[in-house]
């Protein structure tokens, strides 16, 4: 078990964008269901948040200083997850996310379901600032969103 | 793994007081040293918390609405809890439990160590509210401090 935790200890350069058109060819990209909630959020982003993709289900915890963020997760076992879940009613999201391979970047499109439905947006992550720079939405993007608080996860899942 | 899991779901009935003297037969008591981090702490009264008690680790959700609580725990791994433990750095406490069987009760006293030495802390749980009021604080009891935030274990480790 312990040969699926992850930590990640880095400065973020990834950008958000809303969704103005499906792309034609999204239903050819790899997609899963993604279930998560949040056992706590501490203000003003400190989190520990289950999630759900398939069969595989995990515990993360995200702490943002600034522009650096420190990441941990472990897979959980079912009975582990089953043990927890519960904690997290009322503060959930679900979402089907689609990876779109785009030059040599990976899209990730999620559309959420539930009370949320409606709202479709897409995350770029970069290696550098340089090609962060560099980058031009394709013409199925919206409104740029980064760094916009209302639509964290976190957030969309606690209102 | 599952087996370790325990989830409580109940009305709180216990009381806690500042300990003034220790008792004598102390030293004849089970005890065993507890260090414990929390991940996050969400207000007023939700949070995340990683253990370890002599060999055993693990992870316990708690959260509390009016005099009700929820506690979910689970058995770690160590391999799990060692990827999650470097999170909780700077909101850690460390302290010596004593279990004192007194009548038909257990008392829990708690011996801070590190930055909080100096205090010590007994808590006991009553099976109901009768036996709750019936308590007399046997005479090595100082003031009690029940529900006062300024004791629980998430305001002195994150303070």
């Amino acid at each position: 078990m312990g040969g699926n935790n992850r930590t990640r200890h880095n400065r973020e350069i990834e950008r958000k964008f809303l969704v103005k058109w499906l792309p034609d060819d999204l239903k050819r990209s790899r997609s899963f269901v993604i279930e998560q909630g949040y056992l706590a959020a501490e203000p003003p982003s400190r989190q520990v948040r289950l999630r759900k993709t398939g069969r595989t289900v995990s515990l993360t915890f995200k702490v943002r200083r600034d522009r650096h963020r420190e990441e941990r997760e472990i897979k959980l076992s079912p009975k582990q997850f089953a043990a927890l879940w519960p904690g997290t009613a009322g503060r959930r999201l679900r979402k089907v996310r689609y990876e779109i391979p785009c030059e040599r970047l990976l899209i990730e499109v999620d559309i959420y379901r539930g009370r949320h439905a409606g709202l479709v947006v897409a995350e770029v992550e970069f290696p550098n600032t340089a090609s962060c720079r560099r980058f031009e939405p394709p013409w199925w993007f919206g409104r740029e969103v980064t760094g916009e608080k209302r639509y964290s996860n976190v957030r969309l899942a606690l209102q």
